[in-house]
């Protein structure tokens, strides 16, 4: 038994990868693979519309809401969403929560001003600024909601006039939240939608069609959405794990029931790390993120050790990213219950053998 | 049993479809799908590390060659050939050879000058054009090699100082060239290389970086070459079963020996419409594609009782593209020769009855 705590590509259903595996042999019973089904039939077309449907209904979308997948990770929206939202004389506003904020303000400013509200990252990124303000002729406001590094989260929606678009890669689908707030939402599929290689990206229309630069046909998200998301041959597959991914969540209860689980997961793991007089949480109490949970030992020689302990007992994906060090292990949806009581069973031993 | 004559994504060896459905569920023995296993890993390192080996084996590249595995189809390419390498005074000639090259002279014109050298459009795309002049002083002439729809194909390299760009992905790995000769070079994945969702692009280092223009990082082919297609996480499944498929190719006798089943394969199919009095090509002979075959009846009843027959016998993807009509077969490299037969022997008995 493996327990995957990857921060990404990370785990995912159990009967997700068994139904995809079965559908790379025989898709839905028509003797083809799903890695060979043409993406202009029917039953793709199928399997497009019913993974959009999914993501509208489970994040209670309005009816103003277009829901595309496109290709590409979030990396790629960096420098799409500038290039579909930002004048090259106009401001966009960014809040730097971390590596991959830094990453998206670094991108914005090939397209026009950025004006960085706020940073954290003065202590490291172990906090989440508060009190900031934005200014109110600002193109749109960005944000990441989770840093998957550094492990804070965003507990609320800034109170802003200005347009919100977020960076939603690392906790979308995992918490209720008024998706309908934002004006764009963007994430890589690879952590709760899916599979890496698709990005979920969701607009408001009306806030597309104004700026005045000429966009790539495949980066203007207006001709992504008249297209149904097919304006070139899609990810097909990527997409396929996506449907199975969101077929799940639904089954399982939706997002309210998932934020459930996993304020149940990450309370044992905070817990045991409060508890503990040996392992220590590394961020600001009130921006812990749920889905990913940061934390280091003091001294080099017993992170090893733990890490090693790790490994025995089936548990990967454990090791912190090399900006922050220790440990971050990463509680996405389809992460079980019964693992995160294995890994807090194993810290509290490990603490007993070594304070 | 179904013959899968799709235009793309298309038909890949079974052992391909295997392998990839036992990953999905246990990649390598590591108890964990490849759906959820972290790109920065050895294991993925060896995939992305083995696939590129590969291509340049295959494909017998030269050292000075780069090769990359980048995040989405022919038309994302569409833009960043463009966006990489012509400055908004420059210009750059290209051939406009069918639907496809037509897209990538609509995307280019939006970075600079393009001038178009030659065009078969007069004859609704039935030929490719000869005989024309490339301005020397071209930042680089762009060509698609095989016209997927259309059903043409280049059989020799354009003579020019010019650096080459070329759109193979309809015929990469079909047939042997020199491939060196050209300066850049891109394909989608979804049909002799791999699933969709990826796309192969080989670059002369010397051509990039010459633009003042400035790019976003994810698409810079410097900063992929830099990272070694790893720059974000990327398509990790699709690069995988691009792996799966060049291992297969390169145990099939590689390229010289795929190409010469391809020209069998077509042989046969282009011989049989040659006999007949009923099934008629599209396409001027000396332009015929190995790849995807381009065919009409004068009949519109009969072609609708022929593809009736050919769903009948399990034979889908033989519909034309609505542009052409009629018919198209594609032969991509997985085509097994015994499919081609059945078809023919199809075509033949139809014409029995009907003539």
């Amino acid at each position: 038994m493996v327990h995957n705590f990857n921060a990404g590509p990370s785990i995912l259903p159990r009967e997700v990868f068994e139904e995809a595996s079965r559908a790379i042999l025989n898709f839905n019973d028509t003797g083809l693979s799903i890695l060979e089904f043409g993406h202009r039939t029917p039953l793709f077309e199928n399997v497009m519309g019913e993974a959009i449907s999914l993501v509208k209904e489970l994040m209670q979308l309005n009816a103003d809401k277009e829901v595309m997948f496109l290709h590409g990770g979030a990396s790629t929206q960096f420098f799409q969403v500038p290039m579909n939202l930002l004048d090259e004389d106009a401001l966009a506003a960014y809040l730097d929560c971390g590596i991959w904020g830094t990453k998206a303000i670094k991108e914005a400013k090939q397209f026009g001003h950025v004006e960085v509200v706020a940073s954290s990252k003065d202590r490291n990124y172990s906090y989440i600024p508060k009190g900031y303000k934005i200014t109110s002729d600002a193109a749109y406001f960005h944000y990441t909601t989770n840093n998957t590094v550094e492990g804070t989260q965003m507990h609320s929606i800034p109170d802003t006039v200005v347009p919100l678009v977020a960076d939603m890669s690392s906790d979308i689908l995992s918490r209720s939240m008024d998706f309908n707030r934002f004006s764009l939402i963007y994430a890589g599929a690879q952590k709760n939608i899916g599979a890496a290689g698709v990005n979920l990206v969701i607009a408001d229309k009306n806030i597309l069609g104004k700026t005045k630069r000429k966009i790539p046909s495949m980066m203007d998200y207006r001709q992504h959405i008249e297209h149904g998301s097919m304006l070139n041959t899609p990810p097909v597959f990527a997409v396929y794990v996506c449907l199975l991914t969101l077929r799940w969540l639904k089954k399982t209860g939706g997002v309210a029931a998932i934020e459930k689980l996993n304020r149940e997961k990450a309370g044992l793991l905070y817990d045991t790390l409060d508890a503990s007089t040996l392992f220590k949480p590394t961020v600001a109490k009130e921006d812990r993120s749920l889905m990913n949970v940061v934390f280091v030992l003091d001294d080099p020689e017993k992170e090893k050790a733990f890490l090693q302990l790790c490994k025995q007992e089936g548990m990967i994906g454990v090791k912190g990213h090399r900006s922050v060090g220790g440990f971050r292990v990463s509680l996405y949806n389809a992460m079980p219950l019964e693992s995160v009581k294995q890994l807090t069973a194993l810290m509290k031993a490990f603490e007993q053998r070594h304070v």
